[in-house]
């Protein structure tokens, strides 16, 4: 999330409204593709350029333009003049460093939405700005890259029964919600399944990458964690808002969404409690190793000092000295040292320190 | 918790509306049964699907059904078809992953409440979804397995005095609810008990299992509370905002049911803290333990050091050396041993390390 | 405070309104005491059961009902009835495992306050829970055991004159609050004189059992604070809903007992943060000695193992040494084990490791 | 703080508006000074009694009385006589250990401020309360030692020209609390000072003594901030509700002050932020230290205890062992020592162990 | 952040409304300069003192007059009077240590705003306080010091086309606004990568310096947070209640403009979780080291102490001892030194102690 930050600082100075990408460029194509249909019909058309899509005819009720990765800002003012987007919708629409709103503008909406994908191992969380205009007859999707995201509902377009077909704009727009909200499902399963692994890694035997990965576990949640609260609002305002919008019917899904980010912002609360409580499991581990560690160490020296010294004491050159002409003597000096190595192990264990 | 989510996504793309079970399946078996009764009677039946309920006529003014295990499709949109529930309704109640929560509709109130049980010995918090529908002159009961919660409701019904026969739905629903919260209690009870032996073990001799028990304790803390917030507030809503389906006389023990939740609430914060608390002072007791044995550790390489340096020196091989030829000289040096090693104690207790 | 609430599972599954008693039974003989007074004068009797209170006949204007230990449903129904009180009242006064509470009804209100005593070495909060019902001419008390919280009250009543008999149920109603809450700043200056005792021995010399009493003063803390804020809330609404119940000259005199609350509350965080802050400094004192210890051990090992090292060569068997035949060898020796021993400490000092 | 609140208990029982003073008794002598003044003169008196107040004749438009000492009831039973203060108002006089708050009455505001001083090195914060009461035509002010804090508005009421003298009551008022929230400033800087220096402290070398250096900062912060938000509170309703009080031109000046309790409140925060990051370093630091010490002990012990097993093996008494007759043999012996002693230390280095 | 707040106790005592220059003095000398524009033309000024400002006359119907280095309240009483500003606008402007905030007059808005810049390596924060006065047809400027950032301003201006020339006041606000906005995301940009640098050392190797690192990042994070919250406020209350000064067509970019500090907080927050979670690596990676050198510390005595005994009894001098006259003694002692080293290293790898 970093690089596209970092780009934003390009914009310092400029005048409001001057059109300028911000972030990475994630395609070098643009590909435009427009679906016309309703209950009678359905056409879909790839166009070369925004131009022609104001000189496409439309022979259906509802029109769905769907844009892959818009970084050019001659499109977008094209695009702007043809539906009568507002200039700041334009150079959001550009900016894909966006946090996840809701505007309203008289004759449409203006959303930005997030889409997360979780590479897998590293835990990486790559992120997809996706715009949407919601107008009264036309509804604009706007992706940073090429993706399947939205072809289950192409699929249900083309397939022409069903509610989608007949239901027009709003239906459209909800479907389209629902699905990029449905993809944050995978992400939480998936870091589900690495917290589960990493939890078993520590109650075990953990290492030192198991912290690692327990930092990347927080980091994880508390970037989607904060994308959520965005999108939680931007539901609730839809939902309670947007009656200009969305039938009285379409609203009642609405508010399913809007549940959903509710139970994936408390999934996503767990998980960020058991992340804390493995660091702190990982650390009284660490903890308690170097106190066993230290207790080896002490019961070693506990043994091998005391005998050490008799031995030195054996080894001293007095003249006169005890037990060393007893033929004896060595085996009782090798029973003195066993016997006080057994005498402070004894110790040890009655302080139970072993 | 985290199987039935895992299923959660099998949903994504889909259209919204369909009906796809979602959970873990519970019982193979789905089971129906219907309770008529007002003051003048009762009748209770069992029956083998769906479709024979539409045929049943009713004799009395209030109609109970209960579903054990219902993950058929086809089941719910009879059920539906029959009631009249929106397809939302029919969705939710198939989705066993689905926060608490109360969706008003027009001519019914539909419920998502949780009933928890406690694996005694794991801590393993065991979570049911129940779904109710509280219509005019009926109630519906979804419950993901066959269960004992709902038969003392059952037995007070069937004995046909007291409030419940003539009370109609809103007592029925208000009992069935009060029933649900009130199971939480005893989980209460079973975590206070788990978390007073803990402490009694954390301040007495802790092992690094207790660290595991800590750990098991906050997640269980954690995941109820993160539960009963919704609970909290499906009640709320009732006690507020359902005057149309409960009478102002029942909504009295509504507001109860709510007092009870916040109560529980309440132990469960005590509960959290409670656990923090214990994690803190193992920590610290196993730090303390750190100490004692670097002490311990100190203590004997201080007492003996100083004897094998003695003990080493008059082992040395020099021609002339004090003491030697003395026939008091091993005494001697064993005194010097010793007083040695009394000085070095007596500094010890001094600097208070002892 | 988890005995009490071991039984509330007694009642799950049970009829609403079933009169059940919850808690532990404090006291064995339940004792009936009713005052009747006005400006005129005050009627003051024992009652052996309230059966004998519907039939004493009233003869001044407002009655004081006090109730020692009602754990009996029996009596309860019975004063019920006689007051006119609401089944879930009745089942809450006996059951004395409840949150502080206000429940307004249409002809008296209803309190649940707490009473807490501190076990002055334990630091065991004994709380005991207050019922209080407020009608138009009469206050019922119910303790859970004899004690001497409202003598104060009763003297001041029996004494005649004074504000508290001719003002009637509000003014009364207003005192025993007040001493309720009252009893709350005894507990806090005990807290407050235990938490200073801690911080000295913290701050000078602190032993494992002060970590005991750090947990035991945060679990009192915590515990307080978790019951001071539904108190707040009572006086809250008190405050400023019971117009009905109370006169406005009376309001200004429960808004002074609802800011004791909060100053209280207030006194409950300062001493939290002063507990957790003891943690801290508890915690870095224990590393900071484990630092020491293994201070002395180095210091130990580094003067005593070169010495060793020394009169161990000066004892090897080798037929040609240096020193050896020397009459000045053996003190060579010695001098040169001191001479490291001092350079070693020097580079201690260096290094500030000493 | 705890001094005062420990008498608080002393009026557990009592009828409320009992009059009885409450906390430490700072001054012995109580003195009243009254100022009369308007835009026409000033006239200043010292009375030996609140009774000669209600004597004294007024001249000038606005009079402000201002008490040092106040802790005996008489005085305020009369001086309430005299203004028509309510008893309760009376016994929060007498009362300094309160929370800061506004309490409208009728006919006058009554405010309570306090007043802070650091003792520079103890950081033991002196806490002064203040009472004002803002009538119609007059202020009181009483506080609880003589001090010279109002001395700078009494110079300018003197001077005669400034707005002070034509503004009356309200300029008056807003000047006096204006001096008080002004007082604040000097603590905060000379906490940020104090702060800084540990800062340095730690970052440098910490001993013991900066750990209780920090958990005093951090006490003082908290007591600090948890007595500035009741401030903030009152000056907020004081700006938005006092209109009846404070002329339009003059709340301008009191949102201004408003304003930097907000500015205070987040200089403590700044402060506890870094009290809070002064402890993770410092405990850090010690963690970080222990792990030098096992450092260089475990250098030591790696470097000497290879050479004195050498020098013991040489010393044993075998008949016949390699070296002991090569005259080389003790070069050997050494070189032998010194070279295992480099090849462990190369080896400490390689794991960067030194 | 310290250095002004120093100053602000100079203030205590005065009369409000005193002009005191408050804070660090960036620069010697005041600069003033004025920009008269509209459509039709522009008209650029140096000037002397703000006397010649009051006698300027003005051809053109918006005139930007920004002053550097303001801390005479001599030229500020001036400009007061030629423009109207109220005392404590004008007490306020010369005060560099002041929350950001935005006060409504009738004739004029009063912001204060905050720009920062960030020292690169020592993560210094800079911060110069801007002020603005947005009246009916000027915009004053007050700056601390020279500096370019408003540079682009003045070219837009200059170069004559765009919106800025003919947009009038609320267009130059907006547009002084943003660019003030817009320089905090240069320092989040530098904030991050100075963490991820931070993290990379950590993750990878760390030293006491890293330590420092994360408390000044947290100290940074901190402070900008801190500031934010309030310029988040002024922001919302421009967009929301400014109507009067701003075109309902500009209030849409003002939003925009809010928008931008709602991002920046939540990349602050951010970086502070991601410093707190850097801490905590931090920390457990200094436990886990000293645990290893507890454990090469443990196996080195493990070893070499059994042997160092095995010497030491072959040492002894007594008269009869097994393998003494032996002639593969010697190595029979080194086999079992070696042999005994062996065990000792198998038992620990069986513990997974190595």
């Amino acid at each position: 999330m970093s690089k596209p930050r970092k780009l934003r600082s390009r914009k310092a100075g400029l005048p409001p409204g001057t059109l300028v990408h911000i972030g990475e460029i994630k395609t070098a194509r643009t590909a435009f593709s427009v679906i016309d249909f309703d209950e009678q019909g359905l056409q879909e058309r790839q166009l070369p350029d925004p131009a022609a899509l104001a000189r496409q005819p439309r022979q259906h009720a509802t029109r769905w333009v769907n844009v892959y990765g818009a970084s050019s800002p001659a499109d977008l003012a094209s695009m702007g003049s043809t539906f009568g987007l507002h200039p700041l919708v334009q150079e959001d629409i550009l900016n894909t460093a966006q946090r996840q709103k809701l505007d309203a503008y008289e004759d449409y909406l203006y959303l930005v939405l997030h889409r997360y994908e979780l590479q897998p191992n590293s835990l990486d969380l790559v992120q997809d700005q996706i715009s949407l205009v919601i107008g009264r007859d036309y509804v604009l999707t706007f992706q940073e890259r090429p993706s399947q995201t939205f072809e289950p509902i192409r699929q249900r377009l083309r397939g022409g029964h069903g509610s989608l077909r007949k239901g027009g704009v709003d239906t459209l727009a909800y479907s389209l919600i629902d699905t990029v909200v449905d993809s944050y499902f995978g992400v939480i399963e998936q870091l589900n399944d690495y917290a589960e692994n990493l939890e078993d890694k520590i109650l075990g035997r953990p290492g030192p990458g198991t912290l690692e990965g327990i930092h990347q576990l927080k980091r994880c949640v508390s970037q989607l964690r904060r994308n959520l609260h965005p999108l939680r609002e931007v539901l609730g305002t839809l939902h309670r808002d947007a009656g200009d919008f969305f039938r009285a019917d379409i609203q009642l899904y609405v508010r399913d969404v809007y549940d959903h980010t509710v139970h994936i912002l408390e999934s996503l609360e767990d998980l960020r409690d058991l992340a804390t409580g493995l660091l702190d499991v990982y650390l009284s581990t660490v903890s308690h190793r170097v106190n066993l560690e230290v207790r080896a160490l002490t019961v070693v020296a506990t043994i091998f000092m005391p005998a050490t010294l008799i031995a030195g004491i054996f080894g001293m050159n007095f003249k006169e000295m005890p037990w060393l002409a007893n033929p004896e003597g060595f085996n009782y000096a090798l029973s003195l040292m066993g016997l006080i190595a057994v005498v402070m192990l004894l110790l040890f264990w009655r302080r139970r320190h072993i």
